[in-house]
């Protein structure tokens, strides 16, 4: 039997420098436009701040800051352990390279505990992800290949043609198909082109400067996900003078709301 | 003539320990249940960077983490540039105590520019703020009386009913007036009682762990809002297992979407 790593597994994969400390690799399979795709970086952090000796819980809350692009080649990663609460744990994390800091990240882990609960938002109305059309994207985008992906509504606009609306939705998983993990989930928190591409039907340089994703379960219940799609829907509330925001959705196939999430993207036009 | 300070300005003053450091005390007026407001606390931070003499532009995003109470008493603040790069500047700030760290922050500032802009979203129906009475805020919380609150709908739960809807949106603004600016601002994005209370009719135990906002406007469009009431609404999406999220608007009177903010609260039940 031959066993292979999976390519996120590899973007993601860190080597221990010391306790809080490790180096990763860029990939060209998740090279975005300029630097890697800003998902798998999230990923890496909370792939690193996981493998702390001293953690506790699991990811509750997490904000990346983008800085500068990473460029090819090794990055390091410092993660450490601003407070230890009874139940939560608040981290802060540094990526940086030779030419300076490229990231900066806080996150909040936590231990869930039962307590009333209730999901008020309601799923979007979808059809199965194997009823649509497996959309190929165009352009020169490596990372996108990562991932099947079936548009519902809002695909990367090809017809020059402006939307009154900048809500994308769309059936989402990892390709080859790979089990469901917080790291996994935090890179597709990011896994939406941005917003103004579709309000002006057209690209043009954007990228996302701060991103904070919000867990809503715990590993086991992620788990339960196994490899299977998940309905990935945001939209921009406000575009100002070269900065717009995004906030988005990450439903379970079976309707259990498994991460929000909200961004701001610079952008010029 | 005489000039009164007003309790915002005495709130966030802070005296200057040296370049990235200050230090500023706690006031009674700003006391919530245990430690001041969250808002107030955030306020500070973005005065600190304010004040920073490398600041270049005005806030676009803000992370605030909420790590432990901050005591009554003086608090350090820590702030430095992490990253300038030519229309933006990335922030990281730490509030600590005698007893560590009890906040950590993430920022960062940028200059607009001419792009093309929209708001997308539709400012919510509400009659004028004088039409609504005020709300007097039952219990000791004393940083509520700082605010004149007109709740429009989702007011503070006195009768234990359970609603269905956690949504809240009030008329509010500082009181005494006071002209608003991006402190301001900051803060009356944590105006908001916990979701969880309105959803289960009662006041539990509950705390904001990370609070995230994006800025719209530029220091020159805030201004023309004057001390005008803003339009607050919030809405929480899932309540997980001591966990829940809440998004936020601030609107001005004339429909100027001010400011998204997105927090995640713990909470007991």
């Amino acid at each position: 039997m031959t066993t292979t790593t999976h390519p996120f597994d590899t973007a993601i994969s860190l080597s221990d420098k010391g306790i809080g400390t490790s180096t990763g690799r860029t990939t060209p399979e998740y090279a975005n436009m300029v630097g890697p795709f800003g998902g798998v970086t999230a990923a890496a952090i909370v792939r690193a701040i996981a493998e702390h000796p001293d953690r506790i819980g699991e990811p509750v809350a997490l904000t990346v800051n983008y800085l500068a692009p990473v460029t090819d080649g090794t990055f390091d990663i410092a993660v450490r352990a601003a407070r230890t609460n009874r139940t939560n744990q608040h981290w802060i994390a540094e990526v940086s390279q030779d030419h300076g800091v490229t990231t900066t990240a806080t996150a909040v882990f936590g231990i869930r505990r039962d307590a009333w609960s209730d999901t008020e938002l309601t799923m979007p109305d979808a059809p199965d992800p194997e009823s649509i059309a497996h959309t190929t994207v165009p352009g020169p985008v490596p990372w996108m290949r990562n991932y099947d992906m079936h548009y519902i509504e809002g695909g990367v606009p090809t017809d020059a043609a402006e939307s009154s609306s900048s809500t994308t939705t769309l059936w989402v998983r990892q390709r080859p198909a790979r089990a469901l993990d917080f790291a996994a989930l935090s890179a597709l928190t990011d896994v939406f082109y941005p917003r103004v591409f579709l309000r002006r039907g057209r690209m043009l340089p954007a990228g996302t400067i701060s991103l904070t994703t919000y867990f809503h379960v715990d590993g086991t219940e992620l788990a339960e996900q196994g490899s299977d799609y998940v309905l990935a829907t945001a939209h921009a509330q406000r575009f100002a003078r070269g900065y717009f925001d995004q906030t988005a959705q990450i439903w379970g196939r079976t309707g259990t709301l498994l991460a929000t999430s909200h961004q701001i993207v610079y952008y010029k036009d």
